[in-house]
């Protein structure tokens, strides 16, 4: 792994997109482990609320300013100490979307094309019938450059992620290293861990618990609400005294991510013994409630306290600039997005000395004809073609050279002016 | 035009990528109009060094930091006044690439499929035999994402193009409509400037003055080189004695660009009278010379105090900011990157009142079947579908009420529960 700087500890980032209220689902499968992995020694942890995100989903403002505060208020309230972690709303740290236009510009357009989010949306599109592009948005396109930024921006070493998440990932290597290989060793390569147990809940439903099925049931809802919501959870029509299947029962899934092994073995009997689905209902309601009340109490006080919600995000961000504008300011300077007076001294230039009269030159001689040349950086004419009658040919025969490489040279050798002392492999490395 | 603000005068934008020397042709078709354009009344002129868009082009940070001083350098000796205009370096204004990121989310992506650099890209890799999307860099697909964002981002209502620069600005103004559409009216919607007469000039070869070319002549070119690059200029080979062509002869069309027409109509009758190429030459090198030599002598003197110029681009980044940091602020606050303490008293939403509990939505119901319905954004429900045994034929009838509007009611009646009070254009209203 590649790295600029030195960094002992490990880094681990993860973000959460504004849109909606936690869920169960998000309880067990994301906010539960992070919130103990962020416990763990040697572990530098960045937790951040991805509201620019959200933008790319969600055309509602209300709902991702609410969101945004729900979601703090549920990390809190599960345990997540905001000192020993840094944890930070996305656009409070807007150097996020100015290295977002660097890494652009290094990125592969070929590369976002196969993304799979992206490709989805252009299957549903082409399945309904649509144009392939209906309602995608740039931003659903650009969104692996977005969190190529997020990531890159802290050095992150390790992205938690489920497997859907990998390609991300992959994205932000690939980005990261096209743009070390351009401008030098800047960015820290990141690497997936995936979290191969991630656990998914189903829903009220019994499909997986999500926002999009609209089958969920919010961590911190209210005690009448959680009951209702279990009353809601579909089940078979078996009578209380007949025995009940665990396979595929959402009630018993949902009870087994809270529950100890043993608690666990003890409703494995009691559906085998024909218990009523109303009374594993109101088991499942006094586990959930049980590990659930006492974070629920600081949610709702959270809640009530907007402002000092606001208070911990701002000093999370003020952490979070400190390692992004100074990193910023590098890439900056990298890219040549740089003060005047850090200006090596001008070399006034003569024509043939251009800094960037290198690579392939088309160009016209007085005879009218139209040539072309390859000159490397150091300023060594590398090939001289002869003369073409229209610098379409001209360019015919450049395009080759870049798509077979120096192998065709031998080809065409009867367009090229023969050059002594250069080597093929200083042609290859013009041309690559 | 929509506008936001009540803004007096005229705001004309105009950006110059940092990527070369300027050259006569530049001097020609943009500085010298622009400048005079910038000393108008009721106008106020925003110039800026577009360093973010020179990161798509160019891989060479020396070039880009030699480019930005070189433009800035020409645009001052050309006779800018820093004092009278907003002069400033794009990257000096980062708020840009955020309102980037922010008008990103709202751009359809077909839409910048069909941006006509995207396109001539794509189509010279064809026409090369090489994959559709080679070299093709997402900040080449984005150009046109930022360049609105330069646009919007100062209100202005006038961008002075050339012709292949009027779809930008379409783009621009498509772009701020969708976001009024969605976030109410904070984007004003520019115009494209069209200018028919704009003068390009030829290079030495002939062919229009050109970067890409490598035909140029430097404005600011010493004495001597500027008298070695005519030189070089392409003409035929007639001889001292015969009478010469005023047409597609470059010396004269450089020589038109500045002289007066009665200086013009002198030098169309020694072309008459067989003037040697050598004494033409000569004739265009002074009159050339005449017009340059004081803005030369300024330039040099700019160009070694770097220091002044990064001293004046920085208090123009303090006039831009001046603008572009409020109205980001409100554009922020309309997307829904809000403070929390901002927010409105926090409804405790029961599960049938959530915030985007409003369009389609599917379900399935405890009889097994899966369900759709649509709701209005006040809550009123608009559709009700019997059930379907997959929710994939669920989301097939969807499709085609999404594609074919209110048309299709009829003919899937018997999909549908009847419902009362519900109006075909409310229905319309919730399809769009």
């Amino acid at each position: 792994m590649t790295q600029s700087l030195p960094v002992t500890t490990q880094r681990f980032l993860t973000g959460i997109t504004t849109t909606g209220t936690p869920h169960l689902g998000n309880f067990v499968g994301s906010i539960r482990p992070s919130v103990a992995a962020s416990q763990g020694e040697n572990a530098e942890s960045f937790y951040f609320l991805a509201d620019y995100h959200a933008l790319i989903k969600c055309g509602d403002p209300a709902r991702i300013q609410q969101s945004t505060l729900e979601i703090a208020a549920s990390w809190l309230a599960a345990g997540l100490d905001p000192e020993r972690v840094i944890f930070y709303r996305q656009s409070d740290v807007p150097e996020i979307t100015e290295l977002t236009w660097l890494l652009t510009c290094v990125t592969g357009k070929g590369m976002l094309n196969r993304a799979h989010a992206y490709k989805a949306s252009v299957d549903k599109n082409t399945a309904a019938g649509n144009d392939a592009e209906t309602d995608i948005t740039a931003g659903l396109f650009m969104y692996p450059v977005l969190m190529a930024a997020d990531i890159l921006m802290f050095k992150a070493h390790k992205v938690p992620v489920g497997r859907d998440q990998v390609q991300h990932i992959e994205m932000a290597r690939d980005i990261a290293q096209r743009f070390n290989h351009l401008y030098g060793e800047h960015l820290t390569l990141p690497e997936a861990m995936i979290e191969e147990s991630v656990s998914t809940l189903p829903g009220l439903d019994g499909r997986k618990m999500s926002k999009s099925y609209d089958n969920t049931i919010p961590v911190f809802a209210s005690q009448a609400e959680l009951k209702k919501l279990i009353a809601a959870i579909v089940t078979d029509s078996l009578a209380p005294g007949q025995a009940k299947q665990t396979e595929g029962s959402a009630l018993f899934q949902i009870y087994q991510a809270f529950a100890s092994p043993a608690e666990t073995e003890l409703l494995r009997q009691a559906y085998a013994n024909g218990m009523g689905w109303g009374d594993i209902k109101a088991l499942l309601f006094e586990r959930l409630d049980r590990d659930i009340a006492p974070m629920r109490e600081q949610y709702q006080k959270l809640m009530r306290e907007p402002e000092k919600i606001e208070a911990i995000l701002l000093a999370g961000a003020v952490k979070a600039r400190a390692l992004a504008v100074p990193l910023l300011s590098e890439l900056r300077h990298a890219v040549g997005l740089r003060k005047l007076e850090q200006l090596t001294p001008v070399v006034t230039k003569s024509k043939s000395v251009k800094a960037n009269n290198y690579g392939f030159k088309q160009y016209r001689e007085s005879d009218g004809q139209f040539y072309f040349k390859l000159i490397s950086k150091t300023g060594k004419l590398l090939l001289q073609s002869h003369g073409f009658d229209s610098p379409r040919e001209a360019a015919q025969v450049i395009a080759r050279i870049q798509a077979e490489g120096s192998a065709v040279l031998g080809e065409i050798k009867d367009k090229l002016h023969p050059l002594e002392n250069v080597e093929i492999n200083e042609i290859n490395s013009e041309i690559n």
